[in-house]
């Protein structure tokens, strides 16, 4: 992973590096396109192929897990954003390796190597056990809906840390559900538009100073469980709303169970996935 | 009150039976016609007169007061709306009967008849004592400002109990001023349009999950007294505004007397009205 | 109830006049006594009889219920401790006339009558569908557990209305459990001995400023559910303990079932015992 | 400084009179038209010349630190809209006269001649140590950025003091930057137009109560370390944005050092500007 | 004012030279004998006479309003407690000069000198115009009760600001009653012994870290208006109450006419005693 | 590990097992004994040798990272008091180990078994980064001050997710300095006493709901950073102080360098102590 800056005209970009790590996943392929106009390099990353690499980009393929590899990884990178790791609920010993193991050693790295920030993407299911009957702000308690959200809960903590220890800036998106459109009734709540995504990226690597900040990923839907009043200096204003999408789950009246967790709480069905089994 | 589904063709809508008390009321002839679409049968009741029963409609006169019409008028109910009661300042004693012996009626029949939920047309007299210089979100300690308003307290503490102990769960709406248009200063303030009415009873109905709810019902009007902010999980966005109204008005230096109550609180004149004296 | 003050020496004690309620009741009883050092006069009123009546008494067998009565017993009085009413479920009818005809009767007399201040026996079920794991202070929501927490809510509702409307002050006494001793393990924290009970009307009576107050009654127990901090303004400390108490109920691991709510919520058993059906 | 009224016709626009100090000021200068439409007669005063003089004018130079001229130039007045005084960081000694000295005069004229309202000047350098990482409400804690900013905490508490002694109510604009268009990256986020400048001044005079008020005047910017919710009852809805001026700043990574106090707080520059030595 | 070091053995007191202003007033005197003990030298200041000065104690003789002196009073000093200035209501002139102006040469010298931290009279009167039924956490928002109380928060906006800007630390008392007892019903609330006020000033000098801190000097007087558990971290407990003096306020019933205003508000009889007019 | 029960008499504590983990370490020490008057039968554990077995005790070496070892560890068991793992700064890779993957077989063991409730030693570190002037109450954000720190922040968060899950209970102790005496004078602010830990750990048993609970763990030093207020529930009332140390650390001027992280922060040592480089 030389620094191929020499061969390359003057940067003009507004970042000579980004690493976008989980550049392979649904929300990595959304953005990896987005990183070339901030960048004069991207540096992208997965334990999965990652597909025909771009003039401006700089490939490889890291288990967040090794830790050497992942030093190398954050060799001079200006800022990251951190998509890698498990994002659905999964055996505690997989998340161990992916979200815990794999996130320590991207802070202790990009702390050795001097990066400034990083995008983490964190998620609702951090608060996921909150009751769909509340409004959350960015001070809520943290109530994991499962062993995956445990390990946001972690990397909260972690990047927190660092931020009080190194300076080592962190924005926590806790993204809620960002996919061409909602599945179910529960996204038209979560919905976080792909366009949005990619602009709430971009105000978390922008804004000139964000501390530790932790900022809901949800585009302006009609009906909100979350409240960002407080991440404002963020400058995040989604454009994009769930409203267009209503019509694609018909009305009924509220059937749910009263004692069904799903319904209960903002997490939904992952308050009840875990923990699961590891497969052997 | 027999069941009438027998000579139905199969239900389509949402709801198979909503009730909505007062009916024969300002508010409730507004809605009458919209609930037609979310259920199949639309019960409406009301001590006055209702005029003509449509083919979806089942028609009665109850007084809430009495017990054993009221626990017949919610056999078969899904959901009711609740806009009965007197909902002006009054002599205690007839408030008594409709807003404290009728709502006990109304929600004692409703347990023991399964009814899942209850929209109840509270008030924002609840909190009319609270000062003109104040924003109140929904956790504003209650200042009822008449016994009128003590009545809706009553209610909101009531509802809450069968919430806690049945699961029985309410919609509180504390409504402002819902008019075909603003009939003074104040209003442009508490001003809520019918259709801005129409579909936060909507919102009510439909969002899947309530608990205890409790949202104020007031367009998007340039000058707030409120804040919904922690009942965004209702879905309820306004869309109209008391600014079309605003020259009705003429603009006038703020001349109210500095002791004027009327002028000093949300509640507006009703901090004056009451306690009335009964009609004997 | 003529005034007897003309054939009595000239007044030395801080009221002229106090009304007691509830004179007959298990604390009224207690507070009978107490209430001779601070007034020249004390009425004390009950529905049941009143035993000996002392030379600084006057006596009357009123029901709350009746008007003309009620207005009768507040002429030339100073200010009152109500402990009158319904301390316990009933049926709804039953906790109506008393607790909410009766108290409307008890301060639409008072305003008339220009009584300065009402000292109300509220109580601790008016938020009983609290956790037992919260420690509430005086701001908390209401949470009434039982039909009659919600006619002490009525009474704290009402009497905030007669404070802002009218400048009648009244202290709202949640009480816990005031008896010889603590009976089961749940008084142990919320026991409030009798004479830490004198101490805060004694403190309610003579603050010289109170507003409209919320204040809990219990004595300093070692296990707390409550707050008073914002109520230090009312100088009450208690003196007791019901930890002297504590060796009447054997240690045990925690027993109770998860679900069982009268473990669950602050009120205890009150959180099943209602509604009750009336006794016909 | 006679009265006009006698040769002029009936009144008919909503003030009578209003004064408008710091009249030939960046802000006095885009007020002063508006002004027109809201008051019979304008009084207009600075220590600067004042220009063309409008025959709805009465203009002077008047000295704040001057008591007797201040006393004179509050006679038959209705509002004030005090822009005077110094608007930067400057010695000491110079706040001192214009904005402490100066303030008292008109405060105590105001009170004396019975004024009914003031709006203030007073600005986000009130607050300007708050991080750029966080977002105010207009209840956080006063953390001034300059002496500059101290003198208008100074301002909020003594106007505080003259609404709480004597009725005579305020609102404190805590102005951002106020000017045709953002100089600096900042100012994006502090941006006021002068059309939603002058709409703040026009809801904070005709407000019917505004009692001691504070409210922050940015445009609705993109980025916002301010949050308005709790001063929604003026009615204050800024129609404006730095948005169009965002083209001016190119975009870069964040670059400011760690340590960079003026990246670090809201105040910006202000926060190394003070203490300044007295030009002698 | 040479430096008497030379002469005298190693310093083996926590401090080498404390400064303490208001000397010869009522606090200054009690304060000033303890401080012996804390210091090797006492610097000792007032604009009246110090009586026989020490042979640990520097006296002079220092209007706080003397630039110059005020900068030769701090030379060499480690801390100050700053009781100097107006502790009464007084003409705005007066108030200017001492508290305003005073202070302001007292946190320029101090700066410049290197001081590390000032202990600074605050005054209860900061707050005094918050309901005698409220209590006052450290955060309660500033309601002065006279011009003196607006130059307390004046100080304490000052003082913010050299923290903040400078790292000079200040600890801001807000001390209520401080005699050597209760000279009305009042201050058996706002008492403050002699001892405790002393043993607050200790903690206030020797806590290793204090920033910019607020606290409340008040005994553990029965009522209490303010709540001191945010500055826990001073460690101040008082020991005295004015309990002992309570016999000497014979007990009354509330006699306060409702709209006194010096029953209303913990500031008392301030609130009424200014502006006063200065004299001439 | 086989159930002993058969051959001892009838069980007459009030509970039959409790297991307490990380039994040889210093606060392990302190609490074995104590463990005897509470449960028939206590289980012993840890990594390093236990000492002699009394006659109620089951004893057992496991690695809290074996998972089946825990497993097994866990069968029979009615409540648990983990003080295992490793309670100082470490390499990441050996908190993962006792601490992540450790508290993990833990729970996931625990709620197999159907073990009901969990007493966790967290820690103060969980929140160390928070300043020392300021005071944190239990809902304070989390701050940790070191990875151990992070690890803790993790424990109470997957034991949050247990009981908003399956209902197993927690209560986290954020235990300050438990050991015979305060070792320097930061722990004169964190001190906890042996015999008040002991009654901590007691209160955490023996209250009958715990839900998720967070309590402080310090004596009642007279210096505090800590609020219990709001876990009153649990009955905690230390009974020991620093006081009696504070003789042993001379007094002295704040001396401390204003950049100091270690007399800024809660935490002191650990906010530097880490991360550590693994021993290889």
């Amino acid at each position: 992973m030389t620094d191929s800056n020499l061969d390359r005209p003057a940067a003009r970009k507004p970042f000579r590096r980004l690493l976008l790590t989980g550049a392979a996943g649904n929300l990595g392929q959304q953005l990896r396109g987005a990183l070339a106009a901030w960048a004069d390099i991207v540096r992208v990353t997965d334990i999965a192929p990652l597909g025909v690499v771009a003039a401006h980009e700089e490939a490889s393929i890291v288990d967040l897990a090794d830790e050497a590899a992942v030093h190398a990884l954050l060799e001079g990178v200006d800022a990251v954003v951190h998509l890698g790791g498990i994002s659905v609920e999964a055996p505690f010993e997989d998340l161990l390796e992916a979200n815990i193991r794999g996130l320590y050693n991207l802070y202790s790295a990009a702390q050795k190597q001097g990066v400034k920030r990083i995008v983490y993407a964190s998620s609702n299911h951090a608060v996921g056990f909150h009751p769909t009957t509340s409004v959350l702000d960015i001070d809520a308690p943290l109530r994991p809906d499962s062993l995956y959200g445990v390990t946001k809960c972690f990397g909260e903590s972690l990047s927190r840390y660092y931020f009080d220890r190194f300076g080592l800036e962190t924005v926590c998106l806790r993204i809620g559900s960002s996919f061409e459109q909602p599945k179910n009734p529960r996204m038209l709540v979560t919905y976080l538009s792909f366009r949005d995504f990619i602009e709430l990226v971009r105000c978390s690597l922008f804004t000139n100073r964000v501390g530790h900040a932790i900022v809901y990923g949800v585009s302006d839907n009609r009906t909100k469980w979350v409240d960002n009043t407080k991440a404002a200096f963020l400058g995040f204003r989604p454009r994009d709303s769930s409203v267009e999408f209503e019509h694609l789950f018909p009305v009924t009246a509220p059937t749910a169970e009263l004692d069904d967790p799903a319904q209960q709480f903002q997490g939904g069905a992952f308050v009840l996935a875990g923990p699961m089994e590891p497969k052997r």
